[in-house]
């Protein structure tokens, strides 16, 4: 292993969490210079992140400047990987500890406690905090998070945003380049020139990559300022829609403004971010025919529609509640905007609600569960397992159907006209099977983690599992969408914290370190 | 496809059906004579029980009397199989519902309704509890197990032992030849002599596969006798127990007794008949070293013993609910008999309670459930998944971990010393997630068909789903071990009853029907 290049790399990210943070410093100095309370807090706290990112930076920039390039491997690349989700989600935490170590227990005009800032003095609260927005999962240990100043929820939505950019790079630029597991499935095979070799085309690919993101990011923004909303939540629910992330600064979340434009706007936006960003390339290269026969584009939509149909049935005819707490009657076509938002927020993975969907019936939330399983497309912000690893799994099964009574065929089993080979099937439904395992063992663990705090039933242990280690945000019952995660111990909460950095790599990425032979020679 | 030859076999197993019915009935003329009340009514339901399979049978025979083994192929057999269970379990069932329509509504010396003649009024609850028995599931519509008679309580336990023979004499000597899917695997390599060819050896190995099982089955009767049961109840438990079925003739199962002796006697009973059969023949030809050191066998005892352990655990210090009734308190050591029963009543799909687990902690629900997954060993009598697929999906997934960060490591995988191929790997991994599938599929369709009946919670409805599809019985919740199936509407338990019989099928024998291909000749 060779560890001082890493250690350098991980500097450098440092430096670059440090510089994301001057966004939200700058915004909380101008909050706490008009007088807005609690900014001051806010400033200082993320004053102190700022310096303590650029600190832990420099430190290991020094220690590791006679690192060499050359010498990086596969292994290499990938502890790097798992080290920069792990210790970034510790310095975007460092705000939030401040925050909650110089904040008051009582507000002045109040005689309740002021949760958003206790809820900040346990380091476990924190760390989960900032992982879940790294790794846009979206849920939240925040009672109230309209309690929270200014500055620390625009950094808290800043996360989403930072680890979105990750992971689009990570997935399209990086991984295929390491052709790791079945990820060659989802190299875009006409992103940058093939001749120059692995790295030019690595920087080529991610420069494209973040132009596309930031287009979208800005035409996002505009939409939500043109639909009434202030530039402040215009520019947070962005985050958290293009990332597929689901933190809001609102308590009722995207619900808070009862306006079918604005849901109609996330709809669109939580679709785009959900989409293989290699098929953006392909536009920019007016290869429209290729992606409107993408396979896995169709059958992502079409699982979206029929699932937003069987929602609109089950809920027609019945009443509501929406995230605000009003009620309201809806009949088939009414239900049309609630089930294709929520079906469009789960099976994204944002998180984002407008309902409570939890007093929904439970045929709509089998289905709910379900599309959070799935998940968007590869090569997105989403979690999930992926439409196209769907697709491979059902065409693998099918075959293995067909292999009972006529042993000797043998099919060529194609996803877009590329045939995927018997290590590649593997590899696919090797994945499916470890996350599945991974969702069961979570919510047993949690079971036994939460032993001695608040009690949790089966149902919000494997929801909240299943939420966690596929980015999605809200579960069911005790995590459903009108709860948050802070009556887990911070046992529970540490084992959440990493299935959600385990879903967010697509596990092999921090499973290899698990592995003996990743960290010996033979 | 040869239709002829298959009807005359259907025929041929409608004559066995009837034979298998003279036992009951011949009992229970011997019950009549004594006049035991209701015996009468049992007598005439078995008769017209046996005459119609007798009729069923001959007609058919007549019919197919043209038919020409040589021309039986592969389809031609899978769809023997898959006919013989729904069939068989039609004329099963024929007592259930004659019984229900010549039984009183209550009885002379009670006000209450006479429920085990009236529950079997429904044609739906007579073809689930005749599909449960024979394919050993063991899950009941009756709410009062004891007030049917002895002749039918037999009859209904004799399906299990019937089931349980058919399995064995499929898994280990038929589909193995027949070459199915991952069931090579499963081959017993030492059965028979190899140059014999394909049939004398099928019937070689059935021949000894029927004498283990009468042999455990005898053992089985005799030690529940010396335990102090008497004849009847020792004959029924063994058939729910040798098959791993579940069925008892008492409300309170096995836990009737309060007798540590007889729970240990079942407990064992239940692991001899969870282990391969093939194991079986390995000892009579006194090949002990590779019994001994046969991974499946191994793996599924480990297995067993850590969950005992660890259930002992949850229990120690709490207060158990028997299903008699009895309140209990236990302490670690006192927890082992209640823990070591139900871990093997779950693991091994049988089925049996002596206590109510739906009562026990969370932690032990969840591990029970996981047990009620994992299944026995191949070629037994039990369902869930199979220990021996669980050893290889792991090795799989252990694999594309390593190969994520050594994608030129090739490793070859092995189980009991033999390699398993990259098809077989993927039939084996291809088969799990399609009954994961479909147990999840089942949850939501059994959560649809209940629409209307009474209402059933998400834990219900997916344990429900697993405890048909893997053959075990009893589920959580409303299907819990002191609950019983009656409550589901016609349509769910059409639904559970192709579960069961899908489940006993290991799924392909009957999922193939569905494959459009199948059914022609390209």
């Amino acid at each position: 292993m060779n560890f001082r290049y890493l250690i350098r790399q991980v500097g450098m990210l440092s430096l670059v969490v440090a510089i994301a943070m001057l966004v939200p410093l700058a915004y909380s100095a101008l909050q706490a210079r008009q007088g807005v309370p609690l900014e001051t807090e806010a400033l200082t706290a993320l004053g102190i992140g700022t310096g303590a990112a650029i600190l832990v930076g420099l430190i290991l920039i020094l220690a590791g400047r006679r690192g060499d390039i050359e010498s990086m491997g596969r292994r290499e690349a990938l502890l790097l990987v798992a080290i920069s989700w792990i210790g970034g989600s510790a310095l975007a935490a460092v705000p939030f500890y401040t925050f909650g170590l110089i904040a008051p227990d009582t507000l002045p005009d109040s005689s309740e406690p002021y949760t958003a800032g206790t809820q900040f003095h346990s380091l476990a609260n924190c760390y989960f905090e900032a992982v879940s927005g790294l790794t846009t999962t979206g849920a939240t240990i925040l009672s109230d998070i309209q309690g929270l100043p200014r500055g620390l929820l625009l950094w808290r939505s800043l996360t989403h945003w930072l680890g979105g950019v990750g992971i689009v790079v990570l997935f399209v630029a990086v991984l295929p380049m390491l052709g790791i597991g079945g990820k060659k499935l989802f190299q875009i095979e006409s992103a940058g020139p093939q001749q120059q070799g692995v790295r030019p085309r690595i920087s080529e690919t991610a420069r494209v990559l973040w132009i596309i993101y930031c287009t979208l990011t800005l035409a996002n923004i505009i939409s939500l300022k043109l639909a009434g909303l202030d530039w402040f939540n215009a520019v947070c629910h962005t985050f958290g829609t293009v990332a597929t992330g689901g933190f809001s600064p609102l308590n009722a979340s995207v619900g808070h403004y009862r306006s079918p434009l604005v849901d109609w706007i996330t709809i669109g936006f939580m679709v785009l971010g959900a989409v293989n960003f290699g098929l953006y390339y392909r536009l920019v290269n007016r290869q429209f025919a290729s992606v409107w026969k993408d396979t896995e584009l169709r059958v992502f939509l079409a699982i979206l529609i029929g699932a937003t149909l069987l929602i609109m049935i089950a809920l027609g005819g019945s009443t509501l509640f929406a995230t605000t707490g009003d009620e309201q009657p809806v009949d088939f076509v009414g239900a049309a905007t609630p089930a294709a938002f929520q079906a469009t927020s789960l099976m994204t993975t944002t998180g984002f609600a407008t309902y409570d969907f939890n007093r929904w019936p439970f045929f709509t939330d089998a289905i709910l569960l379900g599309l959070m399983l799935l998940g968007g497309c590869a090569g997105s912000t989403t979690g999930g397992l992926k439409i196209i690893r769907i697709i491979v799994a059902a065409k693998v099964v099918w075959n293995e159907i067909e292999r009972v009574f006529r042993p000797n065929v043998v099919r060529t089993l194609r996803v877009n006209g590329s045939p995927i080979d018997e290590p590649m099937r593997l590899a696919v439904v090797g994945y499916v099977l470890l996350l599945l395992t991974l969702f069961a063992f979570g919510s047993v663990a949690i079971i036994v983690l939460q032993a001695g705090g608040q009690e949790i039933d089966f149902v919000s242990a494997a929801t909240a599992s299943l939420a966690c280690l596929f980015n999605v945000g809200p579960g069911l019952h005790s995590v459903g969408p009108m709860e948050n995660f802070d009556f887990f111990t911070p046992a529970a909460k540490l084992l959440l914290s990493l299935w959600m950095i385990l879903g967010r790599l697509e596990v092999f990425a921090v499973i290899v370190l698990f592995h003996p032979r990743f960290w010996t020679n033979d």
